[in-house]
């Protein structure tokens, strides 16, 4: 595996491995001829995961760690049992729901009402599906319902010729989810000390705030109080983008949402376009991509950021092409005009085929590029291919003294999966 | 006032008038001289709206006619006072989702459960602020609360520096409205006879269609249910785009969703980028685009048809654009390819500057294109400018034999707004 990284208000911190001298031929496009009826021997695939754009703590960075590495031999586990990666990055985010430490699942933010309202969507780049959920409560794993959506959307109609849903909020989420075997969950099991503890400590601010304001006006109240950032410990959403052995990605995204946010707000992670993208390559684009994003939702809605960082990556320089994307569609983006600080992150991947020229042309794969990029103080994220014995976790930060939401960070690595083809 | 029609599926119906001969000189960007300080005398602008791209009975042909009429004179009344085009094209939807007759706000579909869950989205194109609500109930404009959440979202950070929620759902939704003054409505006050008893009827469609497949399998039910489609007559969201005589342009769409939907199901008209779409002409686009869309929201989501759609926009060709668009990124687009048919219309406006060579220089004005087209049976729309007496409208049909959801049809016209500068 090599790596490469940027020093745009970042210090590079991946090192160059050995494995780049080994020779590769690009192909970009998928293989039309006689080639593609070829069997692959066995199941692979690679999988990189985030636990989040935002802040992550010296003291809880090993936990933080922790969490990816296993979503990532979960998803692992399942590609080498021959699922598909819709299936594997469904996996992962069970993961990552599940830990206490995400801001997803189980130990979500609690909103204004001190409730767990989540978000989680998935897209599958072969079918070009997608599911979502926006404001579901009293779910363990939103992303099972997420999963659910996307595939029963791909049975076809429902009866009488009834188009089914791709996004449900709300309480009919969780009632559809229900219905469909998924077991509700009491919200009091979902909430951890932590996010408890962190709701008091919010509305003591938010109280303390609005009566340090009071006396002032509107106008003057908003002006001061922007000052005052949401702690950016509390936009830890999760997610992950996987490539499978034949090629085909997927990409999937969770969220519990701001802290203190109104009841019924829904950030990027249910928004098509904005918490996640997958689309495998096909005649027009040659590169299959994979994209999940993290950070302050309604920057990631506004400038939809999955779908831009999709879009680039059909560039040639995928490392390029991201950073471009970063600062202009994001950063600069004219969407965000008005904000001073643009807070958000991304893991990308895109594939092509390759073939080997040595030791033998029968030796075909898949060359996977990964990046990720954040504008947030730091970012946590993991990557394991199917080869690997385990996987490798690594927490990106901003040098000290750039400003979070102004300056970027941007690194990544690139992996090839082999196999043999007869 | 000019017209300018496609036959790909569809007879031409809009005639060219006179005034084609007129001389103007286009400007594919806003100037930047002198010429921008001077002052407009007056106030006027555009407005094109739709009641809805599905079908359109004869029988009911003239009220939908006279809402789009009505929606029109609101739209025109508000930039004659001087409103921006955001402003008055939330006017333009309120008397649309009054309407009875209308699948939004009053009339709206009811969803499984017999209730009435709307969603509904606007976009400025001047601030590129964005607002939505989806699967809200007890409101009688669910236009109002999105309007009212944009609007907020401009004055910045909430307290103790909380970023202001974009969109909204269910119950959560319908409290912040009640706190921002909309008072809430009884859903049966929504509820009108035609709606009852289509809910009724389509209940009845249901259990027949259910019981009909009782012993079949699941894969086999759903094919031979796939063939019924979804009466189109349900899909008449409705929709407005504006451009005041600065040149703002703004989009909106509200919509009472599928019937017999499950319930927490968000359509299009939530969703960013696919229900509505607004922009300003800026450095690097030189047309200010609006576009707003109706018809099965799954297809509209997955396609993202109202941004593709403005994307388009900036090609010379307006007409084959959208033709394009239309053929492209909608009929055969890859994220629709398991699907038979594609049900959907579309609004669009774009405008650039234009210079009048005669009969002074002094003269100058917005030169406004404005177009719609459809693969559903019909699309009713309706247009006026603010120099006009009244409004005209229009029931846009597929030819006889035509397949609905597999062809389309295109329409549009010209209108240029003149005012002297001093």
């Amino acid at each position: 595996m090599i790596g490469f990284s940027s020093n745009v208000g970042v210090m590079a911190s991946l090192t160059i491995s050995e494995e780049q001298q080994e020779p590769f031929v690009l192909s970009s496009s998928w293989p039309q001829s006689q080639e593609s009826n070829k069997k692959w021997k066995g199941f692979g695939g690679f999988v990189l995961v985030h636990a989040g754009a935002g802040y992550h703590s010296e003291s809880k960075a090993k936990e933080y760690k922790h969490v990816c590495k296993r979503a990532c031999q979960r998803a692992v586990d399942q590609l080498k049992s021959g699922a598909l990666a819709v299936e594997a990055v469904a996996a992962a985010l069970v993961e990552l729901e599940d830990s206490p430490f995400t801001n997803a699942g189980m130990g979500s933010n609690l909103n204004l009402s001190g409730e767990i309202e989540c978000d989680a969507s998935i897209m599958d780049g072969k079918s070009l599906h997608y599911g979502a959920v926006g404001a579901i409560s009293g779910i363990k794993n939103p992303i099972f319902v997420a999963n659910r959506l996307l595939t029963e959307a791909q049975k076809g109609k429902l009866s009488a010729g009834r188009i089914p849903p791709c996004f449900l909020v709300g309480q009919g989420a969780q009632d559809w989810a229900v219905s469909h075997g998924i077991p509700p969950c009491p919200s009091e099991k979902m909430t951890t000390m932590f996010s408890l503890s962190a709701y008091k400590r919010n509305k003591r601010k938010m109280e303390l705030a609005e009566k340090m304001d009071m006396g002032h006006n509107q106008a003057k109240r908003r002006r001061q109080s922007s000052g005052n950032e949401n702690g950016s410990q509390c936009l830890d959403t999760v997610g992950a983008v996987v490539v499978d052995l034949e090629g085909n990605v997927a990409a999937a995204v969770s969220s519990g949402g701001l802290a203190m946010k109104h009841p019924g707000r829904v950030g990027q992670a249910a928004h098509y376009g904005c918490g996640c993208w997958a689309e495998n390559a096909n005649d027009m684009i040659s590169y299959s991509t994979a994209v999940s994003t993290s950070g302050c939702g309604e920057h990631l809605i506004r400038t939809m950021l999955a779908r831009e960082c999709s879009s680039a990556m059909q560039s040639e320089d995928a490392h390029q092409a991201l950073l471009e994307a970063m600062q202009n569609k994001f950063i600069s983006s004219p969407f965000l005009a008005s904000e001073d600080r643009v807070l958000g992150g991304v893991i990308v991947l895109r594939c092509c085929r390759c073939v080997e020229a040595e030791p033998s042309p029968n030796i075909q794969g898949l060359l996977v590029e990964f990046l990720w990029s954040h504008t947030t103080e730091s970012m946590c994220v993991g990557y394991m291919s199917a080869q690997d014995s385990k996987a490798k976790t690594h927490i990106s930060r901003l040098p000290p003294g750039t400003v979070p939401g102004q300056s970027l960070a941007i690194e990544g690595g690139v992996c090839r999966l082999m196999n043999s083809s007869d």
